[in-house]
């Protein structure tokens, strides 16, 4: 693995202070560096982090110029988000950033953008359990994964999702309450790569569980870009073929 | 709704003698009728039954030439429906007969032939209860459903289901085993429109239940033929513009 | 057809001087008009204009309260539409009217939004030829077309095209100078249905065409909404299982 | 690249007499040795030929066993092949193997049990020009390819093509008589991941044609298996909850 090929990825959080708060048992630093720490024992991987607190939201020109993958965690301060960085951050995607959202980020603005949809979900924080179940097993995301495995305390998010038709079902969740659950889907928009994972609740374990780790590394693999292309400017053509013969 | 207009569905049944043991207290006629009696309660259907038993496997020319839907149910025969009859029911499909295939008729030939797929899934009788829950609500085949419903007892069926990513996922199955399942999913194979649904053990009352009713007739609506070809033979067709200029 | 079930449609237009003066011989009332009279030849719809210029640029919530499908064409004004009436417009769509974008709606803001791409494409303005392919000729939208028709002059839009992947691909177009188009595709954002359909250069007579006519009345037909919700806020749900047992 | 990692391609050519004279210009080995000489300069890469009228049809067990990637190449023989051995290729595609059809091969029997369709469409050979376009230029299948490539002569296929909605439409092609193609497509089913492209006729030198063989190359590397898997036999499993709690 030269130092070229390394797949750049920042994990971006709102990590305000009630976040800090609720997870300090959890994620003592934060879950955006427990992320970051599980990525990087990935040789394939470089993995950094960044803020809301940061200068220009932790969405500077600066790093995402520097970002193959971004991975996105935001809940409460998903409308403090300024819209002009929303659109720095689709227009990335759209030109090759591959981007995974995580758990909330389904209400995330770049998600909602990025999807045309508005992510609805119902929603419940009751402990429960949770079984996450590959549905398309030859997927990369899903490589070495089992069946299923569970996560004995998860929020619940239920069908009806409102996203459009995945590309690819990768994952569909089990709530012990009775509930079901698109939970790991993918999605193309031009030249990016975007998945979105349903686990992770910030006062939960998840991104301690080793399944949970081997689907974000998978998904940071497959959603580097294959190309990234510069303008999206619609090209004046001349004709390739004698027009009026 | 004028005759012409009227909806022509034959339900087909293996109902030999071990099924017919098995569903006397559940289906006396047998789940086929019990299927057509409340699809003819929608005056905008007209639904008649064959069985394996009856002249061509119940896959006659001229059945098939006046059904415009064919609903399938098949398990312990399913290789014994011969192969001419399999190809008969999928060219009917692929020039616009619409197909809806319940519970281990994923299982059965035409479903597999038209899928290119095995059909592959894990099961379980262990008389649990499963929710089905509806992943998209705007779906033609989804009106009038509420957002989940209960069956007391179900055959339990789980992902990975071996099938094509699906047009549309328009239900999925939660048991309380722990399983999910894409239960309602819909494809279409050049005319024809084919849905899979998953409820329907022979054994439990499935299709005594108002929701499952309304989906099956729903799906009969929406697999009705738009239009229906004869030859799929490949024309050779002279050039609209000149060649060689 | 009661007037309960006629399907109400606006047609929407940028219509500012710039594009009376230039469409003037083609379509005296402008193209919007052009597209409302031949919508109402059939007694399934309702249709009305609206444009640019109107009160709150032609988008109030009682013109869109009372539209079932709305259709949209804008080119030069794209960037002047308000950013609030944007989100009024994909709001709708999201919770179940249908929208048809045609031409260079492909640019528009409400489509962009809808799509979560940018609409790349190159062009050219050369009074080219192009046909107009079919696809997927069991889609409604395709119902009573040729396998293909004739533009005898068409602005050329070419592949690739910055769209996500169809949900389906109805109409291919050929132009004569070596180019060719996805010029028909569907896609589907929660409850609303949206067709972009690419025939419809202001100063060509497309909107003239008959079999132009034919797919833009069938598309208007498969946008009509199924169903039509309020809120898309996430609703806080109680378990429908004990948890814990 | 260690041999373990070395994708094992197999080029299969149905290579009788009539194909041996027809193609004696252009390709003097037959085209199954041109494409496997242009793979073979992949190091990644390791193709050898098969052909009809090798033992059991050039399908043997102990060929598809070491193969990773079938490249299909048929004809005026499509009728002979065995259908035990079709049911071999369909049953390895499903559990992981690679299958690359070229040209003539949307009317195999491999390819139309994978789609489930007829592969219908129109046809005409008439030296004509093909363009072949990319309509995913963010497929890895279009890694390096530019928006276009020409075609001098090729034989032109048509829409409507019956196959279902592909997975990704990467390239659509241009011809000079007038017609549109989906030129190039993929498909997943289950384990196995399938790619149709259309330049080939057994006259014309495309397979001398450095964008074909790149678009080939790239095919066999999207194609090569993630996992390859055993029997597709149903399991019956044990509840992971309780059940009747």
């Amino acid at each position: 693995m030269t130092e070229a090929n390394v797949i750049r990825v920042t994990v971006w959080n709102e990590y305000m202070d009630e976040q800090k708060k609720a997870t300090a048992s959890v994620y003592p630093d934060g879950l955006h560096k427990t992320i970051a720490v599980f990525l990087n024992q990935d040789k394939a991987i470089s993995a950094g982090v960044s803020v809301i607190t940061d200068a220009e939201q932790g969405l500077s020109d600066q790093i995402l110029d520097n970002t193959d993958v971004l991975i996105w965690w935001g809940h409460i301060h998903h409308g403090d988000i300024r819209d002009d960085l929303v659109k720095r951050v689709t227009d990335r995607v759209q030109r090759g950033m591959g981007a995974i959202f995580l758990h909330s980020g389904h209400k995330s603005k770049p998600f909602m953008a990025l999807m045309g949809t508005t992510g609805y979900l119902g929603w419940r924080e009751a402990d429960e359990k949770s079984r996450v179940w590959t549905a398309a097993p030859a997927h990369p995301i899903a490589e070495g994964l089992p069946s299923q495995f569970l996560l004995e305390r998860e929020e619940m998010y239920t069908e009806p999702f409102g996203i459009p038709e995945p590309e690819t079902t990768v994952f569909i969740s089990w709530f012990e309450g009775g509930n079901v659950f698109r939970s790991g889907v993918t999605f193309q928009r031009e030249y990016g790569r975007i998945f979105y994972f349903q686990p992770g609740h910030e006062t939960y374990p998840a991104y301690h569980d080793p399944n949970v780790q081997r689907v974000i590394t998978n998904a940071v693999k497959w959603a580097k870009p294959l190309v990234r292309v510069n303008s999206r400017d619609c090209p004046n053509l001349e004709a390739l073929e004698k027009i009026g013969s």
